[in-house]
């Protein structure tokens, strides 16, 4: 069962792989929050998201039989990076499974990483039985995005950083607010400062009508989302929390928090302009939430996690020209 | 004199105001390269270069007395942004002199940062003889930004940070490029690294006609641009190296390397795509001699530093359509 001990022996994995992303801060940012705001930017993490650290975590806790098998993943991107990069670095074979409608550099990147790509249609065909079919022996380990226990104690790496990181600054209470899909990431926080700074709260960040984890919270069940696809928070749109991440969010989680897409490319815009940070649009959640919806927030101190910057140029202009400031 | 103890007691003043920027690197950068790259995120320093130390430095190095009497600086606007926000913090009023054809979001943000801007025509009027006429009763300290001994040791900082990264990182020799303007992080760097990592060769980088000081270490004399404005890369397009700055470069750095505006822009676009950094064009100038240049590199193994990230947004789209990755 996924605990602090598993996190901190993932770390220790971990130690001198993955970056320790830095904690970053504006008074530009503060002003618009009318709070405190740091950045917890893991869009500088290697392969340009937290996702490396999970997929680390995962490949480095296999057997050598079964790193010599390879490993299979599916993912909208960030994930299939991850684990990418991380199998190669062990020397052991990836198959990734790719939605159709992942942007294009995600999945040109997850091959140049070394991994073979599968795509699938993602309004039509299960990615289940998709990855069931590449791995029809059977030996190959399956990684899952987040209801894995050991991809859950990589992505609580950050949380172990985000505290170090929030004492250092002399922060002594305040959110956590992290952009959430399957909940791999808010679970692996909450799990780790629930441990070592009870003092923050973990809430999930959403965009509206992927709000899937919200409503879960909300309604005590798992909730899932009409649409399966469409947004340009495509990191983070998930159908469903998941059955290893829910119980752990529910019991250590404040109320979800939903943000519009345009609030997300405000947040890409005011990322790139303050922090000199290139954050994916799904990726800016949190920090949207943190900027716009002051309001449900209840912290003078705020660390919204920036969860990934591997975005569509085309995307990135667009939020540039909508809400960069002008020359 | 400029010398490694000033650098060693302004990383003291600077502790815990500073940030410890960022080692970053991409297989894909190295492949570009064909020899492993690390780039020094200054981009990432607050105030989004890092003139925030040398302005930090010099402030936290005056009396009592001259603080309250206030600071003046001359700046394209990295220089200008970092001394407001070291002056603020240090509830010290800062004047700040810059040319009008600095990138406004410099010029706005200096404002914002607290300090009032005076602008001047970089064709037709002399800095100094604006600074003089802003203090004419000759009390306000004027911070020079790279003639000036303290803020050189700021900007020396960076250099004992490359030195630790390069060794948690394994990196044992090679060269260090500086994207140059009057020399200050240059010589600073280079002073830094001569004491704490003398394997490693300081080189600077400037783009084509404004490559003063690249002529100035061959010809053995201060050598001065013909142009003094019009180019992208604004923020290290100074007249000529400093007085104080260029003896240290001709003691201890290597050629000068220059490079072309497209190839700066094309390296703003790799650091945007491959490390989720925004860097300003002159902020890439080693980045691209890095990228680009190897015929003029000794080293298998090149750290950049990317000196600053404040860029106006009609430049950094052109940068992603010209070089970006293509959707």
């Amino acid at each position: 069962m996924s605990n602090i001990d598993m996190i901190r022996a993932a770390q220790s994995r971990l130690n001198g792989h993955a970056r320790k992303t830095p904690l970053l801060s504006s008074p530009f940012l503060d002003d618009i929050a009318g709070r405190k705001i740091w950045v917890k930017a893991e869009c500088l993490q290697h392969t340009g998201s937290f996702k490396f650290r999970g997929g680390w975590s995962a490949v480095s806790a296999l057997s050598d039989i079964q790193r010599a098998n390879g490993v299979i993943a599916f993912s909208s991107g960030n994930h299939a990076q991850g684990v990418a990069l991380a199998a190669a670095r062990h020397n052991t074979k990836a198959v990734i499974v790719m939605p159709s409608d992942a942007p294009k550099i995600k999945i040109e990147n997850t091959r140049a990483l070394g991994a073979e790509v599968v795509l699938f249609d993602r309004e039509n065909q299960s990615r289940d039985d998709v990855a069931a079919e590449v791995n029809q022996n059977g030996k190959m380990t399956l990684i899952k995005p987040y209801d894995n226990e050991q991809v859950i104690a990589g992505q609580g790496t950050v949380g172990l950083e985000i505290a170090q990181q929030a004492d250092e600054n002399g922060i002594e209470q305040g959110e956590v607010l992290v952009c959430c899909g399957g909940g791999g990431l808010t679970s692996g926080i909450a799990l780790a400062l629930q441990d070592t700074a009870p003092n923050f709260t973990t809430r999930t960040c959403e965009p509206a009508e992927f709000d899937d984890v919200a409503r879960s919270l909300m309604s005590g069940n798992i909730e899932t989302n009409t649409r399966k696809s469409g947004s340009i928070c495509d990191a983070i749109i998930t159908p469903a929390p998941g059955e290893i991440t829910f119980p752990i969010m529910q019991n250590l989680c404040g109320a979800g928090l939903v943000v519009s897409e345009d609030e997300c490319l405000h947040a890409v815009a005011l990322a790139y302009e303050r922090l000199r940070i290139v954050v994916e649009p799904g990726g800016a959640a949190a920090l949207a939430a943190a900027l716009f919806h002051g309001d449900e927030l209840n912290s003078e101190n705020i660390i919204a996690v920036a969860t990934g910057g591997n975005v569509d140029t085309d995307v990135f202009i667009q939020a540039l020209q909508k809400f960069g400031a002008k020359s």
